[in-house]
C-alpha cells in the first residue's frame, strides 16, 4: 500500500488534506479512485485511510490507526566526515531504508569537499520519498555540516559512541553492547573518502569513543554506513520479533 | 598500498610483467617511482612487491609472500533477480567490498528487464577495480543471467539456501546457521525491483529453501544483498579474530 507522510496540521478530525505535490502523486502518477486505500504518517501514528476527494487537493478519510512498528528499538545517528553530494544522498537514502535514526555531516580534516552547506530541502525530499517507500513511520533527522568540535561536544548526549576504523581488527563486541547492555542511544562515527585525521581519532577515544572493526576489507566511505547500520538493525531486530 | 590483480601467468620466478592497463595506471596516474611498493594478487597469493621498471610494461619484483587473508570463511552466494544495469553495477561494486563470493543474476517472472545478457568483461572490470580498492585477494565470480529453473537445479550445490523475502517476519537464527552448524557454501535468493512471483516462492521453498527476514522496513532490491552480505560477513568474522 502506498504511504505518505503529513505535517500533524494537515489533519483534522478524521479527515487528512494532502499537499499539491503528493496530490498529484495520488492523482496523476499512482491513478488512483475514491476509496482506494492509502497509509499515512504523521511522524509518530500511522493511519489506514480511503480517498475521498481527487484532483489537485485531495482529501483522505482515516478509517483507523495501524499498530506496525517498524522503527528500531535503539536511535542510531551516523556522524559521517563530509563527502559530495551525489555519495551522500545515495548514503541517506539506502540510511533511511535500514532505519537510521539520524545522519550528521561533519567537517573532517581529510573531507574534500569543504565547508559547505548541504541543501537540507533536497535531502528531506529524498528522506521522504525513501521512508515512503520503505514504510517507516518516522523520518530520518538531517542535520547541516556541523564542525569536529560540535560533533565531540555532542557525545555527551549518547550511550555509546562507536567509531569505525578500517585499521581497527578487533571486534567490540556490539552484541553485548546493543542487547545485554541495552543502550538506546548510539552515535557511529565514519570517516570522509580519505579517512581520519590521526588527531581526531585521538580526539574521539579520548573522549569516550569505542574502536569498531567493519570487516576485514577496506570500505568505501560511502559503503561503511551501510555495512554498519545494516549490522546493528540486524542486531536490535533479530530476537525481538 | 595500492593492490593489483595479475593472472599467473603474469607470474615468472619472482618477477611480475604488468599489462597495458595497469601500467598505464602504476606509471601515469599512482606516478610511481622505482623500488615503491605495491601488493598482487593472482587470485590465490598476495605478494609485497617493489617497482623495477616502469612505462608501457611496468616490472615488479616480489619481495614476500603477504599472509593476510580478508575472505570470507564461508562462501557467499548471491542469486539477484534480474536489475536494471546500472542498479547492478552498483550491487555487485559493493558486494565485492563486503566479501561476496559470486553474484548470479536471474530471470525471473517479475523482471523488469528481461532475459538480456550482461556485460560481462565490463562487470568484471568493476569487479577488479573494487577488488584492488578493498584489498581482496579472491575476484567475486560473476554468471551470465541463468534462468529460475537453473537456479532451482543449482540448490543442491549449497549447504544452505536463503530465501529474502520481504513479507516473512520470523528470523531464521543465522547466527545458529552460520556458527553452530557451521555451513560453508551458501546461497542467498532475492527478488527483483517488483519481488518474487508467488509460484517461484513455492518453488524454492519446496526445493529447501529457508525464508529470511531482511528487518522490519522494506528494502529496495539493489539495498537488499548489501543488507545481507553485512550481515553474513559480521557473523561469521566477529568471532574470528
Amino acid at each position: 500500500m502506498q504511504r505518505y507522510f503529513v505535517n500533524k496540521d494537515q489533519i483534522r478530525d478524521n479527515i487528512i488534506k494532502i499537499d499539491e505535490s503528493d496530490s498529484r502523486h495520488i492523482t496523476t502518477v499512482m491513478r488512483m479512485d475514491i476509496d482506494d486505500l492509502v497509509s499515512v504518517c504523521n511522524n509518530e501514528d500511522t493511519f489506514l485511510c480511503k480517498v475521498i476527494k481527487l484532483g489537485k487537493n485531495v482529501e483522505l478519510e482515516i478509517i483507523n490507526k495501524i499498530d506496525n512498528n517498524p522503527e528500531l528499538n535503539q536511535k542510531i545517528t551516523i556522524a559521517h566526515g563530509l563527502v559530495r553530494r551525489e555519495k551522500m544522498e545515495e548514503v541517506v537514502r539506502r540510511l533511511v531504508e535500514l532505519g537510521c535514526f539520524q545522519y550528521i555531516p561533519v567537517d573532517m580534516k581529510k573531507s574534500v569537499v569543504k565547508g559547505k552547506e548541504i541543501n537540507i530541502d533536497r535531502i528531506n525530499k529524498i528522506i521522504k520519498e525513501a521512508s515512503e517507500q520503505s514504510q517507516r513511520t518516522r523520518l530520518m533527522k538531517i542535520n547541516n555540516v556541523i564542525s569536529f568540535k560540535s560533533l565531540i561536544n555532542s557525545f555527551k548526549d549518547y550511550d555509546l559512541i562507536l567509531l569505525a576504523h578500517a585499521k581497527e581488527r578487533e571486534n567490540l563486541n556490539l552484541y553485548k553492547e546493543l542487547k545485554i547492555k541495552n543502550v538506546k542511544n548510539i552515535l557511529v562515527v565514519i570517516g570522509p573518502e580519505s579517512g581520519f585525521d590521526e588527531s581526531e581519532i585521538n580526539s574521539m577515544i579520548n573522549n569516550g569513543a569505542k574502536l569498531i572493526s567493519l570487516g576485514k576489507r577496506v570500505l568505501r566511505t560511502e559503503t561503511a554506513p551501510l555495512y554498519i547500520m545494516a549490522v546493528l538493525s540486524f542486531i536490535g531486530e533479530q530476537y525481538e520479533d
